[in-house]
C-alpha cells in the first residue's frame, strides 16, 4: 500500500499537536506567496493569470498524496513557464484558445512521460546532468526570463522573443516610448521586494507589494492613463479540461515535453533531497517522478499548466514549519477559496508588479560565484558551465541544455581517453611504490619497469596506453621485466583485453618478462574469462608489487 | 622535409637489389587484382566501370608519396563505394552526368576534410569507434553490399535499394524471371574464386575468372541472349575533372563525406598499423590522414571517386613482397598502361563476374566468431556489436554506425555511473587489504569501515557512491571511523569534490572520523585546490591504509 500511496507514511503517524500548527502556518504563508507568483508565472507562460491559480490547486493536492517529499512546494515555477512559452508560442498565438488547448496537451504529455519514467525506474537519467550544466543553464534562463518581463516593467509593447540580444536592441531603440507611471510602479515594486527579502524576512514582500500597488492603482485609476492591469479574473473552480490528443501536435511538443520533464525533475528532486536529508527521511527518484507525473496529469484535466517543485517556495514552506504534505493541501485549499470568493480583488493588480516579482525571483538564480569556484578547482568544469550558459543564451533554451549535457559527457569520455600513467619507484620510508616524477627519491632499477595505469581500460584509451607504455620502455636500457600496477584499472572491456593481450605477446617475444600486480577482483574475472590465466599463468595474479618482484627474482 | 614528404624516408635508403624485386612483383600482382576489383567497385558505386580504373591510378601514386605506410594499397574499396552509392543516389540518377559530377565533389570534400583533420591533428577521433562497433558495422555492410549485387548475379532488374529485406522480398517474388545463363556464369565465378582463395593461393582467382569468362561470353556471344556485359570501356588517360563547388550540394553531401572519412580512415589506419608493427616502422594517424586527403583530392581532379586503403589488397601487396611505396606506383603505372592500350579487352566481361568478385570479397568480412568471442569475455561488448549490426541493416549505413558509436560510448558512461565498491578486510598472509566478499578470511573491525571506491568520481556517479557508502555504514554497529581507499580513484571533477565534501562534513557531525588513504597525485592536487588540506588536514594524505589506521589509533 505505502508503495503506491506514500502519504500513508506520514498520515498514519500524524500528530495533531506536533504537526498541525506548522503545517497550517506554512500552508497559509505559501498560499500568500503563491497567489501572485502563480499569476505571474501564468503570464510568463503566455496564459491568462487565472490559470496560474488553477495550476496551484489540484496538482498540489495530488503531489501531497503521491509524492515522497513532505515539504516540496509543487506548482507553477518560472523555468517551466518559460519552457512552455518557448515550446508553444511557435505553434499558436499566446493566450488564444488553441494555445491554451496545446498547453493542456503539453501538461498531459509531461505527466505521462514522468509517470512512465517512474514506473520503468528511469529516474537515474537525471544524474547525467552535471551540476555545472544546471548552474550555467539556470543563470542563462534567469536572464532570458528577466528580459522577457522588461516589456511589462517599462510599459512598452515589445515583440515576445527568447533572444536576449534582440530584446535589448529593441528596448534601446524605443527608450522614448517608456511609460513612466508603469516604470515607477515596477521599480518601486522591485525596491520593496528586495527590501523585504534582505531586511524584513518575516513578512512576505510579495503580499506587501500586491496590496500596496492594487490600492494605489485602484485609488488613482492609473489604468486609465495606460498602466497595464490584470483586469477581470474569472471566479469559480477550475473547469474540467480534456487534453485533445492529436498526433502531429504530440510530435511537435515532444522535445519541449522532455525538456520540461528533465529540467523540472532535476530542480525539484535536488530541492526535495536537500530537505529530506535534513529531516532524515528518504526520497526515491522514481517515486518522485510518479508523484510529479500524477500532479501534471491532474493539472491537464483541471485547466492548469505543467508544474514542478519550486526551489524558493519549498524553502519558504520548510522554514515556515511544514511537517507533512498536509501543508500543501492547505495551500491548495486556500487558493480554491480565493478562486471562489476573492478573484475580483485582483482587478487592479498592475502587470508591472507581477513582472517585478518574476525579476526579483529569477535574479537570485544567477550564480556568478560558482564559475570562479569551479575555475579554481578544475577549469574544465567552469568551462562546462560557461558553454551551457552561452549556448542557452545564444542558440536557445532546449539546445542550450542539450549542448551542456553532451559537452560535459564528451569531456568525461575525452579525459578518460588520455589517462594519467606513472613510472613507480620504491620509497623506503613507508615501503610504498610512488610516481618517480613526484617523489624524486623513489628508487628505480635499470632492468625493471614498474608502471601504474590510472584508468579503466577500454576501446577509446587502449591505443593511447600502449603508446605511453612504449615511451616508458624506450627510456629503459637493459629492460628485462615490466610490472604493470593495475590498482587503478577499475574495469576493462573485451576490445581492450584483446589489444593488451597482443601487446603483451609482442613484449614477450622480445624476451622481456611481464607481470600484472594488484589486479582487482572484477578485472581478474574478466581476464580469466578471456583465457589469460591459462595462457599467462599466475603472473597476472600478484597481490602486490613486492610479490611480483620476488617472483621475477629482482 | 621528411615531415611533409614521407616518401623521402624510404627513397633515400632505397636498395635496388633488396627492394626492387619485391616491389615489382607486388606491384604487378596488385594491378592484376585491382583491374577487375576497380571496375566492380565502380559499378557498386553506381559509376561506369572505367572510373574504377581512373581511381586506381593517380590516387595510388599520390598516397605512395604522401602517406606513411609503405605497403598500404590505396584505391577503390567496397565499403566506400557502397557509401558513395548510399549518399549520392538520392540526389541524382546513378551513372548520369550529374551523378558523376556530384561524386567528384564528394571525393574533393572527403580529401579536404581528411587533410584538415590531419593538419589539425584530429586523427585521434577515430579511437572512439570501438572495434566491436566496426566489426558489427562491417558485417552488416558486407551483407548489404552482397545483396546489392544479387541483381547482377541472377540477371533480374531489381530496384536499387539499401534495404536488405526489400531486396530479398523482391527476389522471391521474381524467382521466375531469373536469367539462367547469367546465373550460371555468376555461380561458376564464385566457385572458381573460392577454389583459388582456399586451395590455389599462388594464382589470383580474379584473373582466372575474368579471362575465362571473357573468353566464354565472347566466343559464344552470350551477350546476345541477354547476359549483361561491361561493353565499351573508353580508352585513354583519365581526363581532368573540376569538382563544381555548389553550396547546397556541399551541405547535402557533408554527412556522407564525414562517414566516408571516418570509415575509410579507421579501416585503412588499422591495416597500416598491423603491417607497420610487423615491419617495425611507425605510422602516424595525422600523417596518414594527410596522405589519404591528398590522394582523394587527386582522385577528384582525375575523374576518379573516393578511395582508401583496402584491407585484403594491402595484405596481398605485403605478402607479395612490397617493400616501399614504389610497389603502389608500379601498380598505378600498369593500370595507366591498361587504360591506354587494353581497355577493349574487357568488352565481353560479364557484370555477373564483377558481382561475384564483390560477393566473395565481402563474404570474408562477415565475422560471426567475434560475436561469440566478445560474448564470452564481456556481454555488453557483444551487444554493442549486435546493436550496430542490426541498426546498420535496419535503419541504414550512416545511422547504423552512428548508433553503434553513441551506444558504445553511452554504455561506457553508464557503467562509470555505477562503479564497483568493496568493503576491505586485512589479510595477514600477504599483509594486504582485500574485498571481504571475495576473501572471507579477511579481518574486519566493528568500529572501523574501510571502503575502496573503484572509479574516477564525477558528477554522474557521486550520488550513487554516496548511496552505497550509506549502505556500508548502515551495516556497521559502533562505527567510529571510516577509511576510504582512493587507490582506484583516478580522477575527480569539481562537482564531485563539492558533493563529497558535504557528505564528509555530515559524517563528521555524527562524530565519526574519516580519512582517505592512497590518494593519487593528480587527485591530491585537486583536493588541495579545493581547500581540503586546510579544512581536513593531513587525514587526506595517508600513503597507505596502515598509516591511516595508525593515526586513528586503531
Amino acid at each position: 500500500m505505502n508503495q503506491w500511496f506514500p502519504f500513508l507514511d506520514w498520515m498514519k503517524k500524524y500528530d495533531l499537536k506536533e504537526d498541525f500548527k506548522g503545517d497550517m502556518i506554512a500552508g497559509l504563508i505559501v498560499a500568500i506567496m503563491l497567489i501572485p507568483q502563480g499569476m505571474a508565472y501564468a503570464m510568463l507562460a503566455g496564459l491568462p493569470p487565472v490559470m496560474g491559480l488553477y495550476a496551484s490547486t489540484v496538482p498540489l493536492i495530488l503531489y501531497a498524496l503521491f509524492g515522497t517529499s513532505r515539504q516540496l512546494s509543487v506548482g507553477p515555477v518560472a523555468m517551466v513557464s518559460l519552457l512552455i512559452f518557448t515550446g508553444v508560442s511557435g505553434l499558436a498565438e499566446p493566450g488564444s484558445d488553441q494555445y491554451i488547448s496545446l498547453v493542456f496537451l503539453l501538461a498531459f504529455m509531461v505527466g505521462v512521460i514522468q509517470l512512465l519514467m517512474g514506473i520503468f525506474k528511469l529516474g537515474a537519467i537525471s544524474k547525467f546532468i552535471s551540476h555545472a550544466v544546471i548552474s550555467g543553464f539556470t543563470s542563462a534562463a534567469a536572464i532570458i526570463i528577466g528580459m522577457s518581463q522588461l516589456k511589462h516593467l517599462i510599459g512598452v509593447e515589445i515583440e515576445a522573443s527568447n533572444n536576449v540580444f534582440l530584446i535589448i536592441a529593441e528596448v534601446f531603440t524605443r527608450l522614448n516610448e517608456i511609460h513612466l507611471p508603469t516604470l515607477l510602479i515596477g521599480l518601486g515594486s522591485i525596491f520593496i521586494l528586495v527590501l523585504f527579502k534582505k531586511k524584513i524576512k518575516k513578512i512576505p514582500g510579495a503580499l506587501v507589494v500586491v496590496v500596496t500597488m492594487i490600492a494605489i492603482v485602484g485609488f488613482l485609476q492609473l489604468n486609465e492613463i495606460g498602466v497595464g492591469i490584470v483586469g477581470n479574473v474569472p471566479d469559480g473552480l477550475p473547469s474540467l479540461s480534456i487534453p485533445s490528443l492529436n498526433i502531429p501536435a504530440i510530435n511537435t511538443l515532444l522535445p519541449i515535453a522532455f525538456t520540461i520533464v528533465i529540467i523540472g525533475f532535476v530542480e525539484s528532486y535536488a530541492m526535495a533531497k536537500v530537505i529530506a536529508t535534513k529531516e532524515r527521511y528518504t526520497i526515491h527518484a522514481n517515486k518522485e517522478l510518479n508523484g510529479l507525473g500524477i500532479a501534471n496529469i491532474g493539472t491537464s484535466f483541471f485547466s492548469g499548466f505543467p508544474v514542478t517543485g519550486g526551489f524558493s517556495r519549498s524553502a519558504v514552506n520548510y522554514d515556515a514549519g511544514a511537517r507533512t504534505g498536509l501543508a500543501s493541501i492547505i495551500t491548495g485549499a486556500i487558493i480554491l477559496l480565493t478562486l471562489l470568493f476573492f478573484t475580483s480583488w485582483f482587478y487592479y493588480l498592475p502587470q508591472a508588479v507581477l513582472a517585478a516579482i518574476i525579476i526579483v525571483a529569477v535574479y537570485g538564480l544567477i550564480d556568478v560565484k560558482e564559475v570562479f569556484h569551479l575555475w579554481n578547482i578544475k577549469r574544465i568544469d567552469a568551462i562546462s558551465l560557461l558553454v551551457t550558459f552561452s549556448a542557452t543564451l545564444v542558440i536557445g533554451i532546449e539546445a542550450g541544455i542539450a549542448t551542456g549535457v553532451v559537452f560535459s559527457i564528451l569531456n568525461f569520455v575525452y579525459r578518460s581517453s588520455k589517462p594519467h600513467m606513472a613510472e613507480l619507484g620504491y620509497i623506503e620510508e613507508n615501503q610504498t611504490y610512488r610516481n618517480v616524477n613526484r617523489y624524486p627519491m623513489a628508487k628505480t632499477k635499470d632492468d625493471v619497469l614498474i608502471v601504474r595505469i590510472d584508468a579503466a581500460i577500454y576501446f577509446a584509451n587502449i591505443s593511447y596506453i600502449e603508446e605511453r607504455l612504449s615511451d616508458f620502455i624506450n627510456n629503459k636500457q637493459d629492460l628485462k621485466a615490466i610490472i604493470l600496477d593495475f590498482s587503478g584499472v577499475n574495469d576493462m572491456d573485451a576490445v581492450a583485453i584483446d589489444d593488451l593481450g597482443k601487446w603483451i605477446d609482442q613484449i614477450r617475444e622480445e624476451n622481456v618478462k611481464i607481470s600484472l600486480a594488484q589486479v582487482k577482483g572484477p578485472v581478474r574475472d574478466l581476464l580469466k574469462k578471456a583465457g589469460w590465466t591459462k595462457k599467462y599463468g599466475d603472473v597476472i595474479q600478484h597481490p602486490t608489487i613486492e610479490t611480483a618482484l620476488l617472483k621475477l627474482g629482482k
